[in-house]
């Protein structure tokens, strides 16, 4: 289609896309660059509004070549919702949802999946390894599945469990591991290593972000092409934040979308949070966070490799980045579903926690346009939820 | 809009639509009648294809009046996908998946919440009560938390426990039952004659089945305009079947589709299948079936109050009913997800299972347009799944 190679976002290096790629020699996440110019004069935004609600709407901006290729289960066009009776609860005119528990899979996750499996496929991939905080590693099961390529997923032993299911249904290959996503991750680069598997980590291969950038693409699209003030994104690897900066800048370049780009706002845990720390001393890398921990799990990131990039948009749009307290974020779970019938997951939840933080400081004006990005179901996370309801017997009354 | 009346469709008596009614008083559910004539003059299919990608794209066969007492969260417009793999496992070429696991709260039973709870505010109802089997439970919970409209659920304590989490997120009441569905539904009766609540029982109503219908009106546009053959579909309650036998008739009645209505098959468990055993004996009603029993938990109904309607829209479309062995559900489940990457409910499994089966009956042409209905996510059901994955230790090594 309008690939025209891959570029390292660091050396500038440039890489034939037509052969797999995983890191740049220098280390650096490679990134998917297309012949903007042929695909402004192609694409009419006439046409993708009357095309199927899901991703590869987008075609000229996603990096498959042969259609046969696409293995896709129907993701993308998520909903985005106006949240009104919570912004009039917060004195917020302009609140917004993007739910990405609305998805196969249930998360945002499907997303990099029929991305990054369509074009390993194409690439003639047999075997890839990956490791996850989970929901990747679902959804990467369940497509590869699909396509017919063997995988081999390796996660923490207290990811949520659901995703778990996911992968054993697939009939991939699971492990867990006591440790964090990082052990998960060594173990995968020593497995790569060894049996010439296609590493799928995090920006390893460069076409997950490509799935990602859609939720930017959507997000233009829904809005009629003019572009939010502030999108909140709860970020561990952060390559969808990430996406949706390049999705934005790809716009623009492509003369869709005028003016500033939004705000991105890179929200993560308390206790896990080597993004703010890095931001607030206006760093260009974060450090390795010791001893992780959160009830958002998959934020538990302790350093990403694409920290420098997640980092370059926040600086980029004017954004920031926040942490926010794990009380705080089961405490905003529960009121998305109490008074927006939302039940999203606790990422998700984290970037409503820091909405009323960053309110509260006056960083966001209440008037402004404000997308929080749930990046998952609820119903992937029951064990958020207390529930202990009473046992009738048949003939029972019930209690007004 | 242009909705004209309720009507009864045992005794035929009529009811205005603008005041709340239940059953009939002759005992049978109600149905929504609407204007068609000026719904054919009105509403177009190019401008329906234009319209956002949720089931309130067919606005003028939808029984809300006021738009402001629309409860969405952007349920509908599942994906319909045409399964390859399997399909040529199978022998067979025109085999889809209609996917109502992509859909918020993981289920098909949104689209009657989003239309029975919008209806249902728009009414003036202050407090409601439900029986359920889980996910109806679940979806009407997070709907009624968003309209702010009282919800009393009660469950089989057996019931699966993830929609437990949705009531329990949501803020309403919940109770289980130590029984099944009718006994929840007894429980039900009885509050809602004592406390004067509105009583949202499964085509006690007339509005849920709106939006079960939707499920027709998608898969027609979906196709084209043209009708598949044959569609599959999990009967516990049958309101979906009935739903999709209601809207091809209005389709066909404002001139949207020609020709013969696909053969519709009611699947359900051998451990539950009063309407299989009704429709062998060709009656026009169910027995109460004793004992009932299966994995597929949301058909376990044994004597729906629809009965006779899903027996009229089978009889009518020359479909049949069929009951599938639990291991046979659990089997094609596995076999879904493995080839095609699509982790459904067992509910929908289980029509996998009766395509087998009637395809080595010869019931079914290996050459028809043959849609499966997936109502549910498999991320809801994940005690369906087995899973003892290897604990690694951080520095392990993986084996090829």
């Amino acid at each position: 289609m309008f690939t025209s190679h891959l570029e390292c976002p660091k050396c500038s290096a440039s890489y034939d896309s037509e052969q797999p790629h995983q890191l740049c020699v220098c280390g650096s996440p490679l990134l998917v660059r297309y012949d903007l110019e042929r695909v402004g004069a192609r694409m009419r935004k006439e046409q993708v509004a009357c095309r199927s609600p899901d991703l590869w709407r987008y075609r000229e901006l996603l990096p498959v070549i042969d259609d046969r290729n696409i293995v896709t289960m129907g993701e993308g066009m998520t909903p985005l919702l106006k949240l009104e009776r919570l912004g009039r609860q917060l004195g917020m005119t302009q609140l917004y949802l993007k739910d990405e528990g609305v998805i196969p899979t249930g998360s945002f996750k499907a997303r990099g999946a029929t991305v990054g499996v369509s074009r390993a496929k194409e690439l003639g991939v047999k075997t890839l390894a990956m490791p996850t905080n989970g929901n990747a590693g679902g959804a990467w099961a369940l497509y590869c599945a699909k396509a017919g390529i063997r995988a081999h997923i390796v996660m923490p032993k207290d990811a949520p469990v659901i995703p778990r299911s996911e992968c054993a249904i697939a009939g991939v290959s699971l492990s867990l591991v006591n440790g964090l996503i990082s052990d998960a991750g060594t173990i995968v680069a020593q497995a790569v290593r060894e049996y010439q598997w296609y590493d799928a980590s995090t920006l390893k291969e460069p076409y997950r972000i490509e799935g990602k950038k859609t939720m930017g693409l959507e997000l233009a699209e829904q809005f009629g092409w003019e572009l939010p003030d502030v999108i909140l994104y709860p970020t561990g690897g952060g390559v969808g934040l990430i996406g949706i900066y390049k999705a934005l800048t790809e716009l623009k370049q492509i003369g869709w979308v005028q003016g500033e780009l939004p705000r991105l706002v890179a929200v993560q845990a308390s206790g896990c949070a080597p993004i703010v720390r890095a931001w607030e001393a206006q760093a260009r890398e974060s450090e390795f966070w010791e001893n992780a921990r959160t009830c958002a799990f998959g934020i538990t990131v302790p350093k990403a490799i694409g920290d420098f990039l997640v980092l370059d948009a926040v600086y980029a749009t004017q954004g920031c980045a926040v942490a926010v307290d794990d009380d705080d974020t089961l405490a905003a779970e529960a009121r998305l579903a109490s008074v927006e019938g939302a039940f999203v997951c606790p990422e998700g939840a984290a970037c409503m926690a820091a909405i009323e933080k960053l309110l509260a400081q006056g960083w966001l004006n209440p008037d402004e346009r404000v997308v929080l990005l749930n990046t998952g179901c609820g119903i992937k996370y029951p064990e958020t939820v207390r529930c202990d309801p009473p046992v009738l017997e048949p003939g029972d009354r019930l209690l007004a």
